[in-house]
């Protein structure tokens, strides 16, 4: 993303929380009750719409009105935390971090004894509504979660007017920021863009200098995938039409942190528009391959937690009518076990970077 | 590091290995029942070392052989991996992570149904007994943990051949690898190192370009700080006589944060030497900011479990006598609370940038 291009997403969102306000105004003026419209979050309105395959909110609508007992403090905090939002955060063009939001409107309303939130919790929940009331993402509002995940390969970033070339980073990479959206991509050589959920494998494939070889881009965090990893991967292969495929262990676990990616999460419906990535590849560990590089060995019997979550996943509408993932979830049954990626180091220290991936990537043995 | 010195580094390890099989083999050799001495590594051979102040091992040896029935095994298992890390690490120059030894060990004991580890916990444990044997790190010995951490600010490091400059990497940083000893420090203008427990403080002082400003460096993981931070800072200390200062929040969690860094711990007291940093100052949240801050209302109450371990780590040999620490302990059960560093947003969202961290490491407001 240019420069100017970052500044015009800065002033949308300010434009977009000073109409907000406005509105907020405008009914004082009128001397009407003042009202928030804004489509509902809870579960009865998370739909898995079919046609674009992603999670989204359905179309049923909330409200929160001032005076209203149970929505006045809501009303309040709504207010307030939009209005740090755009002053601290977007008019000074600083990000900030979900926990130092909540310390900076953790006030005293004037004239009482009465904090403005007492618990993250609180913000944290008025930060998603505002997600929903403005129609912007958390990131398009400045607003951080926990930093995480490393990045290496044939790729040139900009990052704050420095150009970052990801293929002479060394061992360690470039470490993602938290927030994605406001990085731009200067030079893509990389065919495909691997992700995984585990960096030990990412060290391996690094110090194999498997993109090197494979003319690719390495992506990595440590078990569920943040936002700022989803929002980078889904502009990869939405701005720079790169395949994204995710390696992950043969479990459930594994099975859902891809179905994320690729579908949205109900906790984040309302933002699977700037996350999800439906054309994602699952390019992790298989009942076949259990079979055919001789792994049963290392199965890890179930847990009676493994199986009743398989049993949820399985029947969530984006698995129930997936064959393929269906048959994987019967193997594991049939096994009753489930195989992490590090297992194929049983099969030599380099294998995953020398045979297992370079077959499984030129045969297209992926799922989808 | 240099390259040479590196390769030097590595022959040392595979030749420390060598010597190792080859007494093994002198013993068998001359009808000798074959037996490996090295420091005990439990509770009662750790001691803390008033002259060095690191926590350390003590003088108890213990031996395992292999005609005894109770050693046979962990005797064959030590071999075993010891033979792994030579051949498959050391002389290949390749690294691998903790569970990927695990599964390069996880085979049957030909003619038998036995496999040489069944769990992690086993070959972990030989790993370190491997490290008291050999006197060598796990990192020397080419095995490693989770990836973590970032580091930004006036450092150029080479690593694997690249010349990493830290102050050219935008809102991410240079995302640190698992192994450290093999970085070298090309060139260092910073005048310091601010360590910080917090990925999100560590993104404000990034954007708000603290290191630039204050000519230092930073460096972050999320809670605990892994070996390969603890080396890094430990190198930089030591091989670049930088200051290193220690940003944690005012809780017991911080204090034990901290000291572990400084002095040692418990569970790693065999690597102190190549960890500990005795000479690193705590510059983090105190019981006297709360106050000269007016932070009081954002104390977060002690629970139960913070009482125990407050009571647990103030008795620690090296917290006993250190009284501005007792003093600080005190002041929480007071307070009977604690203050996390992100409080410091309730005072705007770069006073920690800005005011609070220029003014404490002018005015040398540490604790040592």
């Amino acid at each position: 993303m240019a420069k100017h291009k970052i500044t015009k997403e800065k002033s949308k969102s300010t434009e977009k929380l000073k109409e907000i306000g406005s509105n907020i105004v405008k009914d004082i003026e009128k001397g009407k009750n003042p009202v928030i419209n804004f489509p509902l979050r809870n579960l009865s309105n998370i739909v898995f719409d079919q046609k674009t395959r992603t999670l989204k909110l359905g179309d049923k609508m909330g409200s929160r009105s001032f005076f209203n007992v149970a929505h006045s403090k809501k009303f309040l905090q709504t207010v307030e935390i939009a209005s740090i939002l755009k002053k601290e955060l977007l008019e000074t063009g600083k990000h900030e971090h979900l926990r130092g939001v909540f310390y900076m409107a953790k006030r005293t309303i004037p004239g009482t004894n009465v904090n403005i939130v007492d618990e993250q919790m609180e913000s944290d929940d008025v930060i998603e509504d505002l997600e929903v009331i403005s129609g912007l993402s958390r990131e398009q509002l400045h607003v951080s979660a926990n930093k995480m995940g490393s990045m290496v390969g044939n790729i040139i970033l900009e990052d704050s007017g420095d150009t970052i070339d990801c293929s002479k980073l060394g061992r360690g990479g470039y470490s993602i920021p938290s927030i994605t959206d406001e990085l731009s991509f200067k030079k893509i050589n990389a065919k495909y863009v691997l992700y995984m959920e585990k960096a030990a494998i990412f060290e391996r494939l690094n110090e194999d200098k498997f993109w090197q070889k494979n003319n690719c881009t390495l992506v990595t965090s440590q078990g569920q995938t943040t936002r700022g990893i989803r929002r980078l991967l889904q502009r990869l292969s939405e701005e720079k039409d790169l395949p994204i495929y995710v390696l992950c262990d043969w479990d459930i676990y594994g099975a859902y942190i891809y179905s994320v990616i690729k579908y949205g999460s109900i906790a984040l419906a309302h933002a699977s528009g700037k996350l999800t990535i439906p054309n994602v590849k699952y390019v992790g560990v298989t009942g076949d391959d259990v079979v055919k590089h001789d792994l049963k060995k290392h199965l890890i019997k179930l847990t009676e937690q493994d199986i009743k979550r398989m049993k949820q996943v399985s029947e969530y509408d984006w698995f129930k009518d997936n064959k393929e993932w269906q048959r994987q979830f019967k193997m594991m049954k049939d096994f009753n076990g489930k195989v992490e990626i590090q297992a194929l180091a049983a099969r030599g220290i380099s294998f995953i970077s020398e045979k297992y991936l370079v077959d499984k990537i030129k045969n297209k043995e992926f799922i989808e």
